[in-house]
Parts: C-alpha cells; sequence; structure tokens
C-alpha cells in the first residue's frame, strides 16, 4: 500500500495524518461497497478496487470538482485477494491520476466492508447540488444509462462480456462534470437508476420533471427493456439542468436531452404513444 | 443521522457530497473499529461510538489541529443497536463540538466495520509528527499510561469498572495538543503502547531515547505491572518530544517528563536499579 502513497501529503504513510495544503471549497464524499451487497463475491479484486475509486470519484464529478485525493479504509483478509485488490487500486488511481493519501488498513472479518473518502476541490463558481433546477430548465444525460445493470445479470450468471464490464468497472465522468460544473443548475450522477435520479432533483427543486423515453439513451428494445434500463442504476453517469438557451460544451462523452422541468411536483414519462405508466420501482431505495 | 448533520457544509446529507470552505493545512485522518477486533462485541453502542469518534479525534490531536468536521462509514444492522450508537454518536460530537458532514450508510453484513474520516486544521506553525525529535530533546507524555490496558480486561471479563471506562470512552487530548503543536519537535498519540510509540518516534527521528520506568506515570505496583502498562496501549495519551528548556505550557492534563532522545538508535529501559531489559513485545504490532 506505501507503494501506492508517494505524495507528499500522505507522509508516505508512517504518519497516522496526512497534511494538505489548501484553499477553496473542498468537495468531501465517502462511499462504503460492502460484499455481497455492491459487488459480487467473485467479483475479480481488480475490478473491486476500481468501483470503489470510481464511485466515490463519480460524486466529486457531478460536483464539477477536481479530485485531490482519497483515504482508505481497508479490512485485510485473503493474502491473493489483497495483492490483487492492491495492483488493481494501483491502476485506477494511476488511471484517474488521483493520490492516495492515507486511510487504515485492519484485520478483517467476515464479508468486506471497503471505505474510501474522496477530497476534490470545488469549481470557482460552486459546487452543484441536486437543489438549483428552475422551471423551464433541460434535462440531460450523458453516455448511456442500462448497461450496467444488464451488466450485473451478466455477472451473477458467471459471464465476462462488456456488460458485465460495465458494471464491474464505471467510468466515472471527471472532465465532463468539470466542464458542466459552471453551466448546470443542478447536477448528480446516475447510481440508484435515471428514474429515481432525475426524481429527486425535481423533488430537492420543488418541480415536476417530465421524461421521454425515446429520447433518453436507454439499452434495450420495447418499453419493458427500456423501463427496466431507466431504473436499474450503477450507470454512473451525470444527469443535469441546463438553463433553456444554454449550448452544450463540448465533452469527451456524448450527453442527450431527455426532459424538462417545470411547476408543479413529480415524474411523468411520455414516449411516441403518448403517457407511460410509472414503474413500481423508479430504481434503487436505500 | 440526519438530525446530527446539522453543519451547512453537510448540506442536511441530502446531496452526495459535503462542501467545506478552507484555506490552510488541512489535516486528515482516518481509523476503522472492527468488532471483535478493536471493540467487544458486547461493548455498548454508545461507547463503541464514542471509541470511533475519539480515536479519530486523537490522531488530530497529535497533529495540534483543530477540529473541522467527521465522514462516517456506517453499516445498518440491529435497529436497536443502531439507534444506541446513534444516539451516542450525538452525544459524542456534542462533547468535542465537531460536526458530521456526510458519510454513507450501508446494509451491513458480518461482523461489523465502522470508519470515520476527520478533518482538521493544522497549528500555523505546521502540523507536527514523528520525525522530527533531535537529540537532546526530552520526552514527555500527558495523563496516565496502562488504565485502557485493565479495562480491556475489565471489558472482556464483564466488569463496568473506571478502567472499562477509560478503554471504552478514551478522552482525545485535544486541547493540550493545540497548546503542545507549535512548541514540540516531534508528538503522537499512545495507541499501541508507550514503548513502541516512543521507539517509533525515535526511530523515525534517526535517535536513540531512554525512559525512566521510575517517572513514567505507569499505572501497576512492581516492574511486571509497570512493564505491561507501558506496553498496553489504547490510552490515547500524547507523547511529545520538546526541545531542552522549553517551558511546558499549562495544559488540561498533567504531564510527566519521562525520558531524552541521544544520538544512536533503539529504545532503552532504566530504572532506579539500573538498566532494564526490553520486553519481548513492546506493544501492539500492526
Amino acid at each position: 500500500m506505501r507503494g501506492l502513497a508517494t505524495d507528499p501529503a500522505a507522509r508516505g504513510l508512517l504518519d497516522d495524518a496526512a497534511v494538505l495544503p489548501f484553499s477553496g471549497d473542498l468537495v468531501l464524499t465517502k462511499d462504503l461497497l460492502v460484499e455481497g451487497v455492491h459487488y459480487l463475491p467473485d467479483d475479480p479484486p481488480a475490478d473491486v478496487a476500481w468501483k470503489l475509486v470510481a464511485t466515490n470519484l463519480s460524486d466529486l464529478a457531478a460536483k464539477g470538482a477536481t479530485p485531490l485525493g482519497l483515504l482508505l479504509g481497508y479490512p485485510l483478509g485473503d493474502p491473493a485477494w489483497d495483492r490483487a485488490f492492491i495492483a488493481g487500486l494501483g491502476e485506477v488511481l494511476a488511471r484517474f491520476a488521483v493520490p492516495l493519501l492515507g486511510g487504515d488498513t485492519v484485520q478483517g472479518r467476515g464479508p468486506r466492508t471497503l471505505s474510501l473518502t474522496a477530497l476534490g476541490r470545488a469549481p470557482a463558481g460552486g459546487a452543484p447540488d441536486r437543489r438549483g433546477a428552475r422551471a423551464g430548465d433541460t434535462l440531460w444525460v450523458t453516455g448511456t444509462i442500462g448497461e450496467a445493470g444488464l451488466g450485473l445479470v451478466s455477472a451473477t450468471a458467471g459471464l465476462n462480456d462488456a456488460y458485465a464490464h460495465r458494471y464491474r468497472r464505471p467510468e466515472p465522468r471527471l472532465a465532463a462534470g468539470r466542464a458542466l460544473g459552471p453551466l448546470v443548475t443542478a447536477m448528480c450522477d446516475v447510481s440508484d437508476g435515471l428514474l429515481i435520479d432525475a426524481a429527486r432533483i425535481a423533488a430537492a427543486s420543488n418541480l415536476a420533471v417530465t421524461i421521454d423515453l425515446d429520447a433518453a439513451p436507454l439499452v434495450g428494445e420495447g418499453r419493458a427493456a427500456r423501463l427496466a434500463a431507466a431504473t436499474a442504476g450503477d450507470d454512473y453517469e451525470l444527469l443535469f439542468a441546463l438553463p433553456p438557451g444554454t449550448a452544450l460544451p463540448v465533452l469527451d462523452v456524448p450527453a442527450t436531452r431527455i426532459g424538462a422541468f417545470a411547476p408543479g411536483t413529480g415524474l411523468t414519462l411520455s414516449d411516441a404513444a403518448g403517457p407511460v405508466p410509472l414503474p413500481a420501482a423508479l430504481g434503487w431505495q436505500h
């Protein structure tokens, strides 16, 4: 682990704390992964390391923030698993150029609970949240939605296909988040499902939101498959509100206009055939 | 949990991240507690909350830092245990006037792994660490050493005595740490044992250290009991090096001069009878 903590702020992990000079708005997030809940016990350890880092960085991306560093809480267990996890951790840290600043390693017991704290620098204009959407704003999402949900099915069935890869190695939209941060009125990442996350932005902003299912970049054919994609979660795409007339900046990932905010409350769905009844569950409920 | 996160930076825990304006040197630490490893399964949940917060704040105290806030990683399990933990968490947050800024709550599985990240502001002159002791510096420790070790024995035996209380509810030396921070050349907290932590300061500073067992504020009578106290750990007192001639500031806890640093390497012990052989283990080895 020490070999990964090369940033001067980490003090070589030889001290009990990291010391990081900073001035600005600090964005702080902490996400846990529990074996058997957030990842499958048979998932490759390097993929678990990736997912742990990527899900935390995704929260920073949704704030338009630039990552500053990570603190890891790691329960030691099977040495081969630990070695593979640490190798994967090195890979994902290098991929996103984020330093490991510190953390704690303990003797684990039972199913693993992995914890990570991510620190980032907020954009100059302030970090967006879910509360700022206004009536008339348009709703957008990056990338495609539903592949990770199919990937969970694949991974559970023991398949190593592209969907399983997407489930195990989500891509935090850091560059897109930084580009969007100064322009959006509200933003979050799609972690629990497109519909539930859109409904949460609307509720936090005291507005109604409509989504055009035909426009949404959902995987699958037919209404049932597309509704399943829209409620599956684990996509880690960015979902955001733009004031009318705002030009979308150049992003490193496609973004699609999928709906709009209006006075009122609640979520409404439509497609070419007209209004679509809401599914029983809009996504993952904590 | 939301009722505890009243600081504006926490955004009511309704967002995926906290946003904290800050300028200076940020001190970051993350300590985990594992059920059955760092606390006893039968320990009262409010005491576990206390210990989780206190051990992290103790790391800040050893940096002379002022706490800014905490991020909690909490696995939900038995509802009664969770309620008692959260009540205890509220108590310890209030006791040390530190805000809960955010975190993550997950569905737990098996023995609990609790994680906490603590953020603090370093003192103006910089945060001390273990590496700065100089030959001729004196070695000091706050409070008494060994009560928590006796407390582990008491708690394991089901006793609720003052020692068990000391084991379960350590007192982070925040005020003393702030007063000492600008004066010390090296400082750490005594978490793994007085002897091992002193040896670590000496090793990190490329020096030898001698400890006078008669001077050290160890609980117990007789050399065996005093050596047990000096290697027991969990005291969370401050251990620090002062340049010769430095006046000890007024502290809210007694501090005792117990030794000195000299050129060389290693730890030596003495008492009135002369040199004392080192015990087989100097403290808790990770």
